[in-house]
């Protein structure tokens, strides 16, 4: 058994790792595939600190096979293949109601509690989705940002025949683009990085250089002046704050995906002469999950193309390495067993 | 026949006016009272001498009764009291999916075309609302306010059961927690001025002073921690902004009421983590004047309460220079006949 230690200061250590037998409401997973998550990549570079205990095993983007389950679990049996839906829930509060996603409780399993980049992992079953036929475990490993997309499209209200613009095209911008395209939507992507343009250009998505391009002079022209109804805010940048407010034509919507940890200047005035509306989104729900799974096995997710490269466990500091020379790059997975 | 005209440098002047004669859709009223309102303030003060021409008739809460119809005009007759609705709505554009309130080509009858300020005023006929007996012409003048509460008071989806939380007591402040107080919420309202305190508590709304109590925790304490569904944002001051994240529970909602001309800095990671929402808010719908009306005519909305002074149409200047001199008053009224 082997996990990948996070031990501070850009560092990722694999070690020997014990499985733990599984109690009462809990399943033991042999782990096939673990996504590395931009979130994983600020625990790498030391920005969760305060929030991550050392050693910890990180890891939350989760597929694996069912290998032991603890007493009073129906919703799963051993040998079946299964995504994690990392969530944790605790007491709920008032505060919460009843969103247990947000709660006050929630602790995030990968985070605050260890993750599944070790061959042995052990956790809730009401976390458990299970895996059609039709998708591998590379692919399983993938469900949990796809689930965020169709979080984000959902809360989003995204309906057939708008026109989204998607702002930042990394692994979650580029998923929220296909699932919005997949409900009928025209998405328009916007991205810095031509490699990824490049990538999301011949997946079908409209796609500007906002560094080359105005671009909302450009998506004005794109709609003949109708401009966007859903506006998603992926970049986590002050430019892509400050254009959000410029893309939305009369009640649009934005969706705020990404964190911002420092308050940033908005256009508060443009929200209230046109009614638009800003929507914040974290993580997934249970039907996230199973809207994921669906749109996978049908294939329209296009993940094999999202898939950079696949790394042996043992290789886990190699791969945070080659994320951080890369900006091109998009989903990079570790084989866990 | 007279009229106020906005002359530029804190200066209005009343003169002499011309009756106009309606054309085809075009009603001329007979002005009974006309509200003054914080915008035609920030015209006083010059702050809109871009977009007001000078000299300009402003003034856009008004009652008045029908004295002449045009052609074509069946939705009022001669002698009906009335409401205006002042929005002049002009070709509908692809950016305003069927919300003219806030499309591309609204006029806004005060501001960008004369108001009602004058003895006699024509307007389209499907501006106006017809009054029920139970309401007096001085509370017909208050439908205008009455009716953006009730917008934004819509447009926070505000429940039965649902904690409110509204930021700034003036006039508008005060009929949104009046409205919904009317919806079965829970109303807190936070106001520096001891004066609109003690009026809004006489009211039956609870209030903060947050220059004296700290808003977060007093919120926190009388909710046991539930914290608020809905927030509205009336104060447009930084310290509003400020707070106004601090304030809402999980998906809790932030209505924009105010106008904050200045991008402001928010703090959108609190939208994100919360998955709260920021809903822009501004003018009115028809359904919205509907509802006012018959708010305002079951007495819900204590308007008697919110008059503080009625003041001749000659003594315009003198009520303007009142307003200033006094930041605890609430509505001022122009007789205009």
């Amino acid at each position: 058994m082997k996990a990948a230690f996070y031990k501070g200061n850009k560092t990722i250590e694999v070690g020997p790792s014990d499985a733990i037998s599984p109690g009462p409401g809990e399943v033991r997973l042999d782990v096939g595939f673990c996504g590395i998550c931009g979130t994983d990549l600020h625990i790498f570079h030391g920005h969760m600190d305060k929030r991550v205990s050392i050693p910890q095993i990180i890891g939350h983007e989760v597929s694996g096979t069912v290998a032991e389950v603890g007493e009073g679990v129906d919703n799963v049996a051993v040998g079946d293949r299964v995504a994690v839906r990392p969530l944790k829930f605790g007491e709920p509060a008032a505060f919460d109601k009843g969103f247990p996603h947000v709660g006050k409780n929630l602790k995030f399993i990968g985070i605050d509690l260890p993750g599944g980049m070790q061959s042995s992992w052990t956790v809730p079953a009401y976390t458990l989705h299970k895996l059609p036929d039709a998708l591998s475990l590379e692919h399983g490993a993938m469900i949990e940002p796809a689930a965020v997309a169709c979080h984000d499209v959902r809360l989003g209200e995204v309906a057939a025949g708008e026109t989204c613009v998607v702002i930042g095209g990394g692994p979650i911008g580029l998923l929220i683009a296909l699932v919005a395209k997949q409900k009928g939507a025209r998405v328009i992507l916007s991205e810095i990085n031509e490699q990824r343009l490049e990538l999301t250009k011949s997946l079908g998505i409209e796609v500007i250089n906002p560094t080359k391009e105005n671009l909302v002079e450009r998506v004005a022209a794109l709609t003949d002046g109708a401009m966007a109804d859903c506006v998603f805010e992926v970049s986590g940048s002050a430019p892509g704050v400050e254009v959000m407010t410029e893309l939305p034509n009369v009640r649009g919507r934005i969706v705020m995906v990404a964190i911002h940890p420092q308050p940033r200047p908005v256009n508060l005035f443009k929200f209230f002469w046109s009614e638009l509306r800003l929507i914040g989104a974290r993580l997934y729900e249970e039907q996230d999950f199973e809207e994921a799974i669906s749109l996978a096995a049908s294939g329209v997710l296009h993940l094999d193309r999202l898939i950079t490269r696949v790394d042996p466990i043992d290789e886990v500091q190699a791969a945070f390495e080659a994320i951080d020379a890369n900006p091109g790059g998009i989903k990079y997975l570790i084989k866990c067993n």
